[in-house]
């Protein structure tokens, strides 16, 4: 069928959850082929640059990249750029889709079956910082265009959701030009893309849409947020799904997709084979679900893994979690 | 001996939970001179401003004062200012102070005793915001002064917090030059502070941080953070303490302090007698023990309010409430 995917391990457990997530697609689809493509803190120590040209050039050719992890130093470098940003911008991949279900071992088991949508290109990740004397100065950004985009990514995503339920998360309180901007464009698009109203939509201001992800997740369907609100509430929902080591996401634009694990390089545990290789996994089926239309094997793949995790648990190990991943999908 | 309140009701249930909480002061300390003083929506609306410059004055001069709660119009309108905002900053009231105890009926009970620290005054509040066209740009500022005193502020407080411990919270990963500011200039005046290095001092990026204060918030003592975060991460921690009805907080300056609930004012269930006075009685007792130095009087209303919360239960009704906690207060 001719599908290609860039596989990205970039820094640290990076490298061993993507050749794990690369042997259970293997398994499930032997005819993808796969490519592998250089990114990260290691690159750029080699290199120079933390996103090779060649590296962008093997996703837009594929289409479809797995993204590791990348760690990041914790202080300015000059040259530096953080990779995922980088190929965040560069591919156009302005949607950050995080789904959050309730973890298998969940105890009470709760109905959480929630999907944070994330604006992935502006607000205070334009990287327009400045510092003068004893004051730095970053902006944050907002536009129509992006939050109208976000809007109809969002508003889809809300219909095909058994909810149909969407929250608009903002701080209009505080910064009303700005965060009412982001909050009217995506209600309008929403508007535009619902046309028979069937959503029920409502809004949020961030500070307690945080407090009630923890007190009653199960009342969310989708929530659309600006982009630093979105990494907040997504990291925070992970808890729901077995924290960052089960926590997948994809990140979207209108031609490319990129799947990423939530979770970081984790450098403490690297090297070591104990890295769960789940939220990859889980990553690859939104993936194939989303990007290359494989509703079966994906529902396929997220079966096999909740099935694994539960059998060995997420503290296996990444062979063993694979393994049983695998085995788990010959099973089914 | 002269000690002298402000009370700024506001909007909503801020006319219901301080009133109850004066009956509670006058039980406890009866020589507490109480003067009431108008801010908020309704006044706006009645005199044009919505902090009247005879509030101000009235807080200038007892140096103490508690918050009740206020609206806010969702959509801008001309002339309006938040209350809080502008008591925040006309005050110079520049760390807000959010204390965290697990609720008495935790289930099961979990060893949490946390506080935020959240600077209150730049950040994303500055009010430095402009739309052109379609594009809207606000502008989050960091400064080394306030990021110095804040960072003082938090050292003493984790000095006396039985934990020692002090977690820095940042986003320097995306906003290196603004939040590194913050960082560093923290680490300083911690270091200046804790001149005998008795604190165990470490940083976490907002996003984990989020998610840590849900899946870990034994392991936490004093945090502080910029504005936005710490409004964030100290709503979502206030799960732990019952929710938004139990979390209280004090705004601090260098001469002035007031007490304000976080809880906001709750239109849809104002005016019934359902609100719950917790908040705004423990926040009062933050005032006793922070700027009045009363620490009996603090703990014994603290635990009073504990005491009736276990025996009404937070949904019992301000009346019920209150009654709960004078009786309590009598007893002990
Ligand atoms: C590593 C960092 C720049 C990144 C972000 O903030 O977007 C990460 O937290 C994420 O959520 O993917
Ligand atoms: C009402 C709003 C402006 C305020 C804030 O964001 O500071 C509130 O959320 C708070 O935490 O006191």
């Amino acid at each position: 069928t001719g599908r290609e995917l860039v596989v990205i391990p970039g820094d640290g457990i990076g490298r061993e959850v993507v050749p794990a997530a690369v042997r259970v697609l293997h398994a499930l689809c032997p005819e993808t082929r796969v490519v592998e493509a250089d990114a990260g803190w290691d690159c750029f120590q080699a290199t120079g640059t933390s996103v090779p040209e060649a590296t962008l050039d093997l996703v837009r050719q594929a289409g479809a990249a797995l993204f590791g992890a990348v760690s990041s130093p914790s202080y300015p470098v000059k040259g530096y750029k953080s990779a995922i940003l980088t190929l965040r911008r560069a591919l156009g991949l302005y949607a950050n889709v995080r789904p959050v279900r309730a973890a298998v071992d969940l105890q009470p088991p709760r109905a959480i079956d929630l999907v944070v949508v994330r604006e992935n290109t502006e607000g205070l990740y334009v990287g327009r910082e400045l510092r003068a004397g004893d004051q730095a100065v970053a902006e944050r950004v907002i536009t129509r265009e992006a939050s109208l985009r976000i809007g109809r990514i969002a508003a889809r995503l809300a219909l095909q959701h058994p909810s149909r339920k969407l929250t608009v998360v903002h701080k209009a309180n505080v910064v009303p030009l700005s965060d009412g901007l982001f909050r009217d464009s995506v209600r309008e698009a929403v508007n535009a893309v619902d046309e028979n109203q069937v959503l029920q939509v409502d809004e949020l201001l961030v500070d307690y849409a945080a407090l009630k992800l923890v007190q009653q997740p199960e009342a969310f369907g989708v929530l659309v947020a600006p982009n630093l609100y979105g990494d907040i509430l997504s990291d925070l929902a992970a808890h729901w799904c077995g924290g960052l080591g089960a926590a997948p996401s994809i990140n979207l634009g209108d031609v490319h997709a990129l799947a990423e694990p939530v979770h970081g390089s984790a450098p403490d545990i690297a090297g070591r084979g104990r890295a769960n290789p789940a939220a990859a996994m889980l990553s690859l089926a939104l993936l194939l679900r989303g990007h290359w239309g494989m509703r079966e094997e994906a529902d396929l793949l997220e079966d096999a893994v909740a099935f694994a995790l539960r059998s060995v648990g997420g503290d296996a190990g990444t062979e063993v979690i694979t393994t049983a991943v695998i085995e788990a999908l010959g099973r089914v």
